[in-house]
């Protein structure tokens, strides 16, 4: 069985929907095969996931996927450009040192890449 | 010989002249090399195709890179969700259930991924 | 030891700041570790090399990648469509004659590729 394995990249506010739909109907599409989903976040993009500035809606949308083992992965870089305190995120986010490293990282493991 | 295969993404309207542009280059720039082709299009960017909203000037270079093997790829959730009916499409598209899934696919063949 | 190798894809004006971020951030990640990076400019974004219009800052900045081995390759067919002449743009610029074909061919060499 092909073992699929996709990062998506988000590096602006308002693709959020944009993604959101896309990982949705990615899942639907492929619900009885194994599918390793990940979303890696940076630039401006990560202000989406700062608690009390994310509206119920998405919030619910952002948990029904992590239940899904979608992996949502922030860049500890663009956090300190926007001068982010890791306590005001959603719990159960991933942080990693530079987004762009895993973007390569994970295409050299094998990952498509897709850019909303 | 290298086995060239690419698949180009297109999710925004304001895109396609880009789009065609860089496809049209690629096909002059290995015009004598075997080369495959798709153009994968989702989200607002399935509007282009409505025959009846469609210039005659964008048509004709829709025409002329289908005449040269260039494969125009819809996604079919986005068709639905911008409540567009298949018969109201210019002839000979192919259409997919998921464009991302698409998207990842093709990848895991070996196509490179280009974003314009 | 993996041998690390990045494409990164531009074409509009307006995200020279964030693509030349986003590279300095992964030297640093990967400051001990050998990297290929090639930056690949096409469409408008070649407009950015033309000396005199570069501001010190920036140039500064692009000297220092530079010397930090990125490789800046910019698409012929876009400085012809942007009517920029070889001899206006700064020294030590590579380029090739279609840069939707260099993003292919470097995809097929195990490059991995980022569009930010």
């Amino acid at each position: 069985m092909q073992n699929y394995k996709v990062i998506f990249h988000i590096d602006e506010m308002n693709k959020w929907k944009l993604l959101l739909a896309n990982v949705n109907n990615m899942l639907v599409d492929l619900k009885d095969q194994p599918v390793k989903i990940e979303v890696l976040v940076n630039s401006e993009a990560v202000k989406f996931f700062i608690q009390k500035e994310l509206n119920e809606n998405d919030y619910s949308n952002i948990q029904n996927l992590m239940n899904n083992n979608v992996l949502f992965c922030l860049c500890n870089n663009s956090l300190l450009s926007n001068h982010i305190e890791l306590n005001t995120l959603i719990p159960n986010i991933s942080i990693v040192s530079s987004g762009v490293s895993e973007l390569m990282l994970k295409q050299h493991e094998g990952y498509a890449y897709i850019k909303p």
